[in-house]
């Protein structure tokens, strides 16, 4: 089964590497990863999307929580919580295909960020199944070039904040 | 200066243990960093954001397109490119705070994805400093979370597909 998890750590050099070779030594599966600037100054907010069941799943968040400079492990899986992504998919769009798209573009609530004479940009923000599934609809026109940005995730409601987390769990 | 390059990798274990120790060992600033599926099935693609000048970025590229499993390695800083992230932030929203919340949602094209009684979580899409700016102002209401995806990258127009690119270069 897929988890989602969210880790917050200190914005120091060598973290990612230490998390990278977390990883690597325990054979992890990892579908997608980001790491960006949380709200708080300093802290870095890594999500990733990894294959495991609850045993392997639980193994690696307490080895993670053990790294320097980890402040906090979350698995968001099975909370309630707000799940996205964003893709960039760039599309053959020739003659009549290109209504056909702009069409599948509105009903996605999709932007269009870049046309060229034969190829549209497009641009969508969501939970992974719809990306997934207008993707798949493309792919009928000629996917030409596509990325994703990976799963970010939130929980729902009051959660506590990493810090106050780290302080409860240590 | 911020440069975003993006890399495509097979999606191989140790790929990224490899990119995050080369990261280290040349104690290269990460901005941000994604890693998802790309249109090939077996590639991924990494796009991160990096502090550094034109010859300390022309020597990461270099290095990384030298990594096993690395298949290409582009600096789009300076091309016509479409750059975009996405954003959640949950910002505290009681009483009168919250009309005016919805307001600048609408004004920037956001959405609300999550409504508690005493807060909301915003999605939004776009370019770095559109999400910036609105979490400045949402900063006067109270930022509760946020996490970012980190940035991606496409070049507008027909650019080569990384095997190409990769056969060219090689």
């Amino acid at each position: 089964m897929k988890h989602t998890i969210v880790a917050w750590m200190e914005d120091k050099p060598g973290v990612l590497n230490r998390v990278a070779s977390l990883f690597r030594r325990r054979n992890f599966n990892i579908e997608s990863l980001t790491v960006g600037h949380s709200e708080t100054p300093g802290i870095s907010r890594m999500t990733f999307v990894v294959e495991g069941d609850e045993r392997q799943i639980q193994q690696v968040q307490a080895q993670l929580f053990k790294l320097i400079n980890v402040t906090a492990v979350q698995d968001v899986t099975h909370l309630p919580s707000v799940e996205r992504e964003l893709a960039l998919i760039k599309v053959n769009a020739t003659g009549a295909d290109r209504s056909e798209i702009i069409q599948l573009v509105d009903i996605y609530r999709a932007t269009i960020v870049g046309v060229e004479l034969d190829s549209l940009i497009i641009q969508i923000g969501g939970p992974t199944d719809r990306i997934e599934s207008l993707t798949n609809l493309l792919r009928n026109f000629g996917i030409l070039e596509m990325v994703r940005t990976g799963r970010v995730a939130m929980v729902r409601g009051n959660g506590l904040t990493p810090i106050e987390q780290h302080d409860g769990e240590s």
